[in-house]
């Protein structure tokens, strides 16, 4: 038996946690928040960015916010100028960069579009998804080659999209690396089934969605649940229910969907997976379209809007103008007020230092968890967290059909992966014809994937476009 | 050691043949035509058709072949009016069966044609193939189920469409079956090689095509060759100077290819993959490109025509009016010549018997030819024919993009073949729903499979249209 | 994230608790004890026993206990006379049986040291425990169609021995039984982990063995650890010390073992495998040396002695004389006190009674938390227990020798389930053959195979011994 | 279709053939012999020996008998100093080597006698097997590099034991080696089966053993045949009468072997195989004792006799005093008759070259061959040995039992190449206290390797001896 309750803890952890990517306007602000609360650690952020003065102004709201009375933390924030110094001596390393939007992410979305292929999302796979992770593989093994030489003993905790990519090419370079893959989306279908909970049992008000266990297999925003409890009670059963009230699926009025939130989420896509296929996927829909082409086969983005989804066009994908949030803070304009904000990261970080032990759902090398799917793929599943150790828990296997759909992604990425090492331009396309939402003609999936290819040429430096033939045409 | 030439026999074995489908207007001429000429073994050949007419007049054809001077064979041919009694005893066993065109072919092409599906062949994948699985997996339980009853130690040839999911749908009714899938698209592969010996080898004039050795491995008509040799010369180096030669591939006059063969191929899109994904298929184009969504993504059919390929519309593939060739064979309104026909069928008769081993291409279950495809599925590889035995030969494994594509299709055959032992039309759709072709919206891939369904209700008698969700809507 | 900690409960579940075995004289008491002093949950307990006499004296004195003043629990003890009365409406199953050990074990063990093999226990592998297979497979086919019949849903708690073939015979017989096997010889492990921190650990006085995470995989008796912590701090590093310090390793005073406890365990063959083999085993040595050859190749049982271990002759295996101890219990010659008894079964209820989540090492069928493993066999590793869930946590590979020697046994196990359902004595000898420490010239092994089936001929109903080729002889 | 005869070659080819172990006194003559005699190829043969003047007398023999007028073949034999030079252009090579046998193999046999292993042939598996795997790795490696060097696209012909680890040692120093591993044991198992035909068979008097298809898997010298045919004709059937007739099994007067051939075979162990296992293995007796400890466990050497089996004294191993037999055929003391030699090699390169096509078993890397051994393990099935091509034909699966037996001698194997490259002495003796005849007590078994490893050192320089723990006391 090993006890799995808080440790009592004689001295206060000093930990070193080195930030990439730490001038960044949304998760910085997160983690700022959440270690002015946390009195059981205390320690160092060195924050580095390529936009340095981002980072810098970070480590002053840091430090500004953690002096603050109402904070209990007792943290040093600093930003550093270069990636070495920010994870020497690092105990804990937390990724999330993006590349400048108007340069890469507004071309992913709208030369596509050009084509016939509406991404909501186009951060993981399709053609956005695929310049997106041509883009990471070569900055990702450089994070992974200095990890080796600064910090190789670090837990590295990443947040950045392509997930899937970007934690298998620092497994890549980097064998030995103790790294995990972490996002939000299987959150929500906690909090769906929390809802079924309270719907459908008696007597039973209301249900923490942190208390609902999902059995969780496949890859990140293509994840499956086939398993869902809370208190030992089965939920799984209500789902034949809620499909039928909820039928027919794709009937939003298009146009009220004009209004809605570019991230809203209404389930019509997952209930219809799991009408036709048996098993409830675990992500969000505008997500979900994206990894098979039947939702985004449109003559017209309306038809998406039916699905209750909306198309993100690429100017909502840029910054805003004016001050940024953390100048504003900076400057007064706008209070930082300290919140409970939901994130994982803290508890994460107190479960590797042995205070408490925690489950939760992370991207992590298969060793067996999805017994059908490849070895040393990067799988979505559950995993328990301990003192220095993450251990997956096993799955099980992926259903016949779905592990199907699954695969061709694992067999994309896989190979998007090892051609970004040998800077293979000829193989980056390989999986970009086999991506199931390019469906397009042989020739202007050609066309199309140099296009993209010059237009954010300046990006993609480690590749070879010199012996690529299919840029010789 | 095993010596491998022919065995001098003392006495010519009798054996007695079972023809499926013997009222065939084109299988069944060329097995005439073989048994006539064939002396080293003799018999009796059992035809049986739906449509007894049809095998008894086939029946007199062959009595009277056999009995013309020109004839060497001693072979009797009687027609039968139900399968037991064809099946009854037999050594071997012949399946070439069709369901009748106007009601089951025409609208596999036609329905999907409407939306935007042009399949140039239709009958092993897409739309086409899938429904014409639906109806062959029913008859071929039963024909498995009349084997094992009447003639469970025969071996059995099997010549139908879909290659796969019938040759699949006999080891699953009855796994201790003798039977193999035999096809004929290897052979071009094999033309295609010695062509490119004579052209690139010195002092090499003429090679004959059954003297090239090649690796295939794969699943019927999307196979694939790695290796290439005439009597130990590798071939398969000259792909690439070819490839060049032949470039650009897709530059065939569309208005040119209104007076084409229906059945031209031009290898056009074979080496375009052999370009993109670095392996030769070996199949012809027609086939090739209803595995993949490039090449069928139309918005003309002159886009299909510019790689060399014709579409094959629905009346061509209806029976010519008047006489059937049979009947004017009979009639004397034509003769029946005996040629070399090419055609396999009675060699492969002879290796079995024990006179003479074989090596060739076939489509039989996975125990390891395919290293990295599942057990179990029918796969096409070489295989060594000796008396009594069919042992395949090791292929190695595909690579990884290539092997991505056909296991797709693998899960697909073998989930079709579950849902039709099963009866379950909501799993079909399943499979219909993840065919690479059927790039639909996806309610518009409902439609078509509903209305692909309605249309061919009667053939389909054996699935479950009461609790098929997919029907209720 | 899934929260870990205690649930706070509103109602206190009321359970049925349906014990086979209920008669025993050891673990039924420690289950009066564990009730007696458990307030989360009630409910009724059904004793079971072929020995009705002994479960009805056992339901006597858990009444008796629970009514004492200083036991808070809320349980009802009641004898039953049918296995179907026992398990009719069970939430929870526990299995503790024995067959009478002086027609049975006696002959397991006296039988063999006759031909100069000397098993220390004798339930597991090796010749005992392969009889010992060979009885408790029809048994425990039995018990799972009970259990199949009277309480499907039921969570079924083993801890008969040869645990991997009962808890394996249940999943072969009920595929879909909820069924856990658990043993206590890995908490002797997470005990010498714990004697290593305070050692080697500066300024660590204490440690709680509960407090060690090890990462167990093998199978029960045979189970492995590659990984030992506490709180996150790396205590395998210790091992290489340690082993200097015992060395050298087999240096016990033969003579002194005489008065040695039977079940003295001095880790001296762990150490030695450790020394040889590079990853620490997770049982007392009595257990290991009878899976491997090397040490009980025997001259003389001084050698065994000289490793520290005992040899229990079959005398040591039979009840005592004179009343049981629930005999003197209630009969009051003894008093039974209520104590902490250290064991889980409780803890275990509770985990799956969604109370607090708890991880422990159990054995399961593998889908692949043990990646090297086959599918489907019982396997030991840690697992997670939730409400109504176990999931086993992956533990990776066994190093290639280890897995060799593990996998000789895993397929002795599945060979052996194998033939108990078809009762193939033949089968059954092949096994016994395979058996590492059956170093037997081949005929004399056939002679100590026959022997100890016709000795316990009347156990071994099940067995087709009519058509056994190896009792002709 | 792929066509098996013979071709019509227009002109005869010219080859190279680097022999290495050119002095030997067996095989070199039956090259030389079975060249003499061949017309379609011609060539160089180049001898290489670590015993220069062995190779240079074989040369010297193979050009007088070359040319001699009752010798058609036109062959040049040279002797070269090194391998380099022998290997230089090479088209085929051939291994046949052996360390002097006073200083290696004497003690391979007498040092274990003492300890009370027996064993008959020693040179591939048990202590004596696992010596002369040592030496050979570090000698093999050696030869892999040089072909890499020298001759990459040769093809190698092992004949040199233990012949699983000396081929797998060339695949792991070179992995795109073009070797194959032969061995003849399976020949008399045809042989065999032969015979059976003969008797059991109506109106057949004679059958050639070369028309008899057997399919071979496992591992050479504990290789299985599950299937034999002779025309198609199943012959496995006969093997229980067979085995009924020759009941009991070991009933030889042990006295009566006294005068027995060494290399006497009756296959006793071979049937009483079939009859335990179900499964026929096809190596003589005296080796298959080697791989189980059943039949070596003996108290004296009469039990072995009693299954037919004559073990043959270290010093029947050392070459006769006096004149060697190449020096004899060169005196004229001797004459060197043309035979008809039954050994394969020379039909094996006439298939190699694209002459005509043969099957024959061999030893592969295991690529699908045996689905259920490791991928990449050295596998002993039939092949199709084609133009510059070796294809090995599927041979399906091992029952568990066998399955089992073979794959601990896979593991051993594998991890003994691997120690090798390592120079792992402590890994070593890790696969010899794993070997099935190495039933001694642990620190006995120590001793043994200990002692051998001392005796043999000088051949075993790969080694390291100093970092090796099991050296140290």
């Amino acid at each position: 038996m090993h006890h799995l309750g808080r440790r009592s803890s004689d001295a206060i952890p000093e930990i070193r946690i080195g930030y990439i990517g730490g001038g960044s306007q949304g998760w910085a602000h997160t983690l700022i928040n959440d270690l002015a609360q946390c009195t059981e650690i205390a320690g160092t952020v060195a924050l580095y960015d390529v936009d340095y003065e981002a980072a810098r102004k970070n480590a002053e709201l840091g430090t500004q916010v953690t002096s603050r009375a109402d904070a209990d933390g007792d943290w040093t924030f600093d930003a550093v100028r270069d990636l070495s110094a920010a994870l020497s001596g690092a105990d804990i390393v937390i990724c999330s960069i993006q590349d400048p939007p108007a340069e890469t992410f507004v071309h992913d979305i709208d030369l596509p579009k050009q084509y016939g292929i509406h991404q909501p999302v186009a951060d993981t796979v399709g053609p956005g998804g695929i310049l997106r992770s041509m883009r990471a593989i070569p900055q990702y093994r450089e994070i992974a080659a200095t990890i080796r030489e600064q910090c190789p003993d670090a837990w590295v905790l990443n947040y950045t999209n392509p997930m899937t990519v970007c934690t298998r090419t620092l497994y890549e370079e980097f064998p030995e690396i103790k790294a995990i893959g972490l996002c939000h989306e299987v959150f929500q279908t906690q909090e769906l089934f929390a809802d079924l909970a309270t719907t459908h049992l008696d007597g039973v008000d209301a249900v923490d969605s942190d208390e609902i266990h999902v059995t969780v297999k496949g890859i990140n925003h293509f994840t499956w649940i086939d398993e869902a409890r809370w208190r030992g009670r089965d939920l799984y059963r209500f789902l034949d229910a809620e499909l039928a009230a909820r039928k027919p699926l794709a009937d939003f009025d298009p146009g009220s969907m004009a209004d809605a939130s570019y991230w809203t989420n209404n389930y019509r896509v997952a209930f219809d997976l799991y009408d036709r296929f048996g098993c409830f996927p675990a992500a969000g829909d505008r997500h979900l379209v994206e990894f098979i082409p039947w939702y985004l086969e449109l003559d017209d983005l309306e038809e998406l809007h039916r699905w209750g989804i909306r198309f993100t066009p690429s100017e909502a994908r840029l910054p805003a103008d004016g001050p940024t949030p953390t100048e504003r803070y900076l400057s007064g304009a706008e209070t930082f007020e300290l919140t409970e904000s939901g994130e994982e990261a803290v508890d994460i970080i107190r479960a590797l230092l042995g205070l408490e032990p925690l489950e939760t759902h992370l991207n992590y090398p298969n060793q067996g968890q999805v017994a059908n799917l490849p070895d040393g793929a990067i799988v979505e599943t559950n995993a328990l967290l301990t003192g220095d150790a993450v251990t997956p828990l096993t799955a099980g296997s992926l259903p016949r059909s779905i592990r199907s759909l699954v695969l061709t992604h694992v067999h994309n990425q896989e190979t998007l992966v090892k051609a970004g090492f040998d800077g293979d331009l000829d193989r980056a396309f390989r999986v970009f014809l086999s991506d199931p939402v390019v469906t397009l003609e042989r020739e202007a999936a050609e066309s199309l994937f140099i296009e993209l290819v010059e237009r954010e040429r300046e990006f993609l430096d480690a590749w070879d476009g010199e012996n690529a033939t299919i840029l010789e045409t």
